[in-house]
């Protein structure tokens, strides 16, 4: 169980990056290019799986670390690209939250249409 | 300021799907296809930008709040896959952090060869 | 029925974009990420769909439609991208098939092992 | 240089799968997320690299042969997503290009506004 917070973590990563001189490399562009690279290797741990099957993936030590291990990479340029560019990322998505509670009604809650779409 | 934790948001997120019925839909593959696709959606916004553009990006009010937008629906989808499967994304980053401070030393630490290879 | 080569098909992309005075934002690299991101606006179609919807994806009109707009997407990008580096699209993948076909031999072919591997 | 048709390397991509009982695999969900992870990987030989060193990729060997392989693997999804749903994809670009050719009007073309925007 960690006790780093997503500040800590991100302090972390910004002082790795400083220590190795990669802040050149990390630009807003290469980050999100990295980043949607990694959520690539996520999805192809997935690609040709059952839906059975993966479900069941984190109860084979092997592939339950490759899932942990690319999580961790999508969360590192995730955070990394929010520094850059001073988003608050947990803010971000409090924000999007409260619009989507709007934008997609519970049905049957009172005074809604609900009409349920996506 | 949001005093929202990550936990907080996961909780949100998961209470927001089960509302509305969307579990069946929330499968790991399924989830992590949608981060894929949202981690695209982020990239986009930067795809034909020079790097001067792209450092600029959050000056201009409609594209900081599409990137804000793109970075909620990253880890909106990032936490409910975790959360899906089990995974623990702080944990997970944590330990990969732990692996690459020995994977990649410092140039010049004392006891350390320091290629600085990638 | 097209009678359009692809050869035809990447003169025109290029014609197209010097008429437009594209060609300095089609470097290789924003080349790759457009061409990313329209892999995920494709994926984004089947990412909640069960696989008997995502098979019958077709026999709805609009979603055929959308179908085939991402995949001439994709294709643009992809003969865009080959023709800025020089690459030719049909002998990579052609000198692909003959590797694969040496890599994952058939199972019960005379003389092989046959794992079935992947 | 190849004599191969695209309808030809369809055909080859098409055997080889049969031959190695690969079909049920090959759903178009599951070779629309195989797409989009092998573009992700095609994006990893540029995520780092200045546009000077982007541009000089194919004058490194090893790197050449990587982009050939990624490009390979590109069109193989592709190209097999379209035959399993029965998409043309030659057709799909040639009509796409006509509606771009409306869509976005040549700046300084008698009788066209000219905005020029994307």
């Amino acid at each position: 169980m960690t006790t780093e917070s997503i500040e800590d973590l991100t302090r972390r990563l910004t002082a790795f990056a400083a220590a190795r001189s990669w802040q050149p490399f990390h630009t807003p562009k290469n980050l999100a290019a990295a980043l949607t690279v990694e959520a690539g290797e996520l999805l192809e741990i997935f690609q040709w799986l059952t839906p059975e099957q993966a479900v069941a993936v984190m109860s084979e030590p092997d592939r339950a670390h490759r899932v942990r291990d690319e999580v961790a990479d999508v969360l590192a340029y995730l955070l990394q690209f929010c520094a850059v560019l001073g988003v608050d990322p947990l803010a971000a998505l409090s924000a999007k939250i409260d619009r989507n509670e709007l934008r997609f009604p519970v049905p049957g809650d009172v005074g809604e249409a609900g009409e349920g779409g996506r």
